[in-house]
């Protein structure tokens, strides 16, 4: 309500503010009692929205009974104890508390200028992850929205050490630049497609290298594709090395990757958005081993590492050569230059950024690192008993080595297709019932059954009573 | 605090919930009190916190008084009423409680099942913006973080539009694949060229067309520019029109611009980022004038429409082409097809997706679209009264056209490498003061001082404080 120019009156937001305090609290408390995901159809929620917008000014008041009414109910509750989709979502209440802040600062970290504060917690937090990362001090580092986003900026370095002046001439009407060729394996995220779509690469130059029978890269298989597109006349220009796969949290062989990578001259991207958070656990330290042999690597920490939602890591070895890529000074910001400065602006695309790093302080300080292992490796624990469960009943099979917070199993049917159309209908009842909350993959063109945990909010018990739901609902389908 | 697994414990999480609530309250309040900017070396921050994460958890309130100690004195406070730099940031009150809820929801607006509400949502909001922005209902849209992102992913389209298979083939090592052109003024934001670098166009290839007396793109120089490279073999591939440019906020002639792509088959990208606000102001329309003439446009309320940051919105007449090029649903994914949905990662290189609508719905119901007109209008109004103030001190010069919320005005030296000097020596000043907050630009080669309007919290009488600053400051240099 505002009857005047100017923001709302201030006595009114702060009521609002702990009206809103009270009612984060009590969602955190009760969210365990919520159903996980709306069972709505498409077009329901807007149906209930008008078309335009208001003219005239709304109250408060009105605005969050509608929020209650008919947003919340079509909210999907990532933070629910038995939510075990995707990767488990990292909400955590230190986090919730660095949003607000964040929130009400908005600032943008484009120069260190626009806020020092933020562009050095930012050099902060970056360097601390590095550390448990064990990356040389040779690596910088730069917070983007999403791995996604890290990727796309990896492989433009990557293109333009490989072919002179792209950044300037572009890539077509070149004689002297090749046909590029990136690898990766047959488990990688489809964010390096899209990358290499958005660069100009082409889809079809994305080398999709199958797996072992663990779905790890099979390097021999690397190799081979290397070669072969070498001889052809092909420039091999990158090979992604996956770390926490998506389907199976599997892990590419680094260390014989770089070795290919060494004797072809390609670049090495580590894509360890998910795997790269059990960096912060001693005797998991395995998975980020050789880290120190890529060009680039990017992790996740609202994946693994209980930031949330969105603060994505990159790391380049040589990180002014990212800077020579994207840097771009225009006059309008030249004012902000102080000399000795970060300017995150210059690491990228995006000009504006968001003060991403407070929520990461936040949270880490709030765990410590012994905190944050002993919540993954809780996970982790988990996801092994749940493997032990589906091993001790002859009705599932498991589908994947369990290596991290994701296991993948399967139902057995009469038949492969059968056994598809029963793991998907399984999922989609479960889904439905709110009661539970799990994906389906696909792997060597089979369905399965996908758990992924990671939520702070998931105990024992929401593991046991998944299990017990999909037993259930397998009797039924 | 944590002595146990899972997240901090609720009764506390509930008292520092309304703690921060007071000090996001006491910060509104207080804000037009603290110093606008530090006055800080690089590295001054950075050297005040640990170089390490900490092994052990630590408590709230020593990371809170960190916090207040540490980072907060090295905080920019964009939404200062005396901060008039960039484009007036847009913090407000019910922008900041949106932002509360959706930190603690943390959802993943990737596909309509990861949080239907969300999806729809954003699909509600656009259309609101659409209405506002008087585009025809061919245009679909999409949000992204930034303008930047936008129109990085317009011009894939225009480029996939252009050559064929460019998703599936690439742009190297083809002779069908010209060298393409994109045109844009001397005004043009850095993005463009920031965009076309990653797209692997080649930032030579971005051909900045003059402008004329008032800044905006000379339409006889762009057709010249246009016709003389098709002559050399060159493909014009887009041009993008600037609706308010980041040195002056010029608006370039869209209707002209129209027809010179018309005539040469070239994809037209209005860069409203943000002139594209004054859509709710109806005796501004003229600025957005002819915009269903464009292919694609990109509005940020983030900029002018009082939506915290981030949110930047893209428009795409034919919103299915822009699908096309990026669409790509892995296995993992495949589950989450209900059919008639809304899935926005298939709009864009990103696959996770914070829940962005969810402000934009809360702040424009506020105010309504007749109160976000009437704090527009006041912005307008302040601009037009200092533009005065300059006129009518014989000492400055106003070096621009004030179209909208920025004025940019000169201090007269004894000759221009003279006023250059004093005019980065004012702004310097000033900023260093903490009192007040400019920027400096380059128009024409010519330092320049730049006032920037838009924040929700400025008055009449804080630029009436400007202006005094900035003539006393004056007296001094």
């Amino acid at each position: 309500m505002s009857d005047k120019l100017g923001d709302t009156p201030a006595a009114e937001f702060r009521k609002h503010l702990h009206e809103i305090a009270d009612w984060v609290a009590d969602y955190r408390e009760q969210i365990s009692t919520l159903p996980i995901s709306p069972n709505q159809k498409p077009g329901s929620i807007r149906a209930k929205l008008p078309g335009s917008a208001p003219e005239q000014t709304e109250s408060f008041d009105d605005i969050l009974r509608d929020f209650q009414q008919i947003i919340f109910p079509g909210i999907t509750h990532w933070a629910h104890p038995d939510f075990m989709g995707y990767f488990g979502a990292t909400t955590t209440n230190s986090g919730i508390l660095a949003e607000i802040l964040t929130g009400a600062l908005n600032v943008n970290a484009m120069t260190w200028r626009t806020s020092p504060a933020a562009t050095e917690l930012e050099t902060v937090v970056l360097d601390w992850l590095r550390q448990w990362l064990r990356l040389p001090e040779t690596f910088g580092g730069v917070v983007y929205d999403t791995a996604s986003i890290g990727s796309m900026h990896a492989l433009a370095v990557a293109r333009e050490k490989a072919a002179s002046e792209v950044r300037e001439r572009g890539l077509s009407g070149r004689e002297d630049v090749p046909m590029f060729r990136v690898y990766a394996s047959d488990q990688a995220h489809s964010s390096i497609d899209k990358a290499v779509i958005a660069l100009g690469l082409g889809e079809q130059n994305v080398v999709r290298i199958a797996s072992d029978a663990e779905f790890r890269m099979d390097v021999a298989a690397l190799r081979e594709a290397v070669i072969a597109d070498a001889r052809i006349g092909f420039k091999p220009l990158a090979v992604v090395a996956t770390v926490g796969t998506t389907s199976t949290a599997s892990v590419d062989p680094v260390r014989e990757i770089a070795s290919v990578c060494r004797e072809h001259e390609m670049w090495l991207h580590i894509d360890a958005a998910y795997g790269g958070g059990l960096c912060v656990v001693p005797e998991m330290q395995w998975v980020i081993d050789r880290f120190e042999l890529a060009d680039s690597v990017v992790v996740n920490p609202h994946k693994m590492l209980f930031v949330p939602f969105d603060f994505s890591a990159l790391y380049v070895r040589d990180i002014a050569r990212l800077r020579r890529v994207f840097t771009l000074v225009p006059e309008y910001l030249r004012g902000d230059a102080a000399g000795a400065e970060i300017n995150y602006m210059d690491y990228g695309v995006q000009l504006g950024r968001r003060f991403r790093a407070l929520k990461a302080w936040m949270v880490w300080r709030t765990f410590g690192r012994e905190g944050l292992a002993a919540r993954i490796r809780d996970h982790l624990r988990l996801a092994q008993l749940f493997t032990d469960w589906v091993r001790s009943d002859a009705r599932f099979e498991l589908s994947a080595p369990t290596v991290m917070g994701v296991v993948c199993f399967r139902y057995i049917g009469h038949n492969d297709a059968d056994s598809d159309r029963l793991n998907a209908e399984i999922v989609r009842t479960i889904n439905a019932s709110g009661k539970s909350y799990l994906m389906q993959t696909k792997l060597r063109d089979r369905t399965v059954i996908r758990l992924g945990l990671g939520n702070i909010l998931t105990t024992e018990e929401n593991v046991r009573r998944a299990w017990e739901i999909i037993r259930a609902t397998a009797d039924t389908v």
